[in-house]
């Protein structure tokens, strides 16, 4: 199991498709709750350099809703991650990942997850593919 | 494996509580970048109640560059998130949960991130353990 579902967009630019992603989140019930520019954080913290990566925390609140009434510590694996980053491989292209959510049944052993991670599974896929691009997420 | 460091405190208050988790962590070096309030947050978008519920998103700056060093897509698993809520069963008794790092670990099969989960965990449950309280995170 792959804890992303991603694609590859080019012939773009970051801050595009940080906004779009934004938006095919929102088509899918996610507000992003929380962003870190971890570029800036770890230069500013380390002085180290990386390419552009920003983490967008996703919550879709009903699905939210619905595992802590599961599982009480779900919340350590939550919002649902969505990372979009420059590809440091491949110059102009930009990767958007989703965390797989099928990680919350994984990591927790509690099967009773199973059906909210697919729900949320299916939207974040069909968020990622709304964003066109390449990528082995949109199986 | 449980995803959760935990410990359950009594005899304090709820703000109280969230503060000095702050500052354990940052005496391990991690800073808190993101907040959640998931009760607001369930109110606000469902109408729904539920116990004081807060996530927050810590990050120590260097494991965070250790872990992405090794493996781009981590930021999905990225801060380490520590819950503190109301223990929904037990009048005035208060729950921290960090998450187990070693969830990175399992849930990508990548055994390169053995050792930042292994010093993230004990950073960890020394946070945890400077909380005092009881639980079965501190084993």
């Amino acid at each position: 199991m792959s804890i992303a579902l991603s694609t590859t967009l080019t012939g773009t630019d970051f801050d595009t498709v940080v906004q779009r992603t934004r938006d095919a989140l929102a088509d899918q019930g996610f507000g992003v709750l929380t962003e870190i520019d971890m570029q800036a954080t770890l230069k500013a913290k380390l002085g180290e350099d990386m390419e552009r990566y920003l983490i967008l925390g996703a919550c879709n609140p009903p699905l939210a809703h619905r595992a802590v009434g599961i599982m009480r510590t779900i919340g350590l694996l939550l919002p649902c991650n969505v990372v979009v980053r420059e590809d440091p491989d491949r110059d102009g292209a930009i990767v958007v990942d989703a965390m797989n959510p099928d990680v919350m049944v994984q990591a927790t052993g509690e099967p009773a997850l199973g059906d909210v991670a697919r729900d949320a599974g299916e939207r974040l896929r069909a968020a990622i593919a709304a964003l066109g691009g390449t990528g082995d997420g949109l199986a």
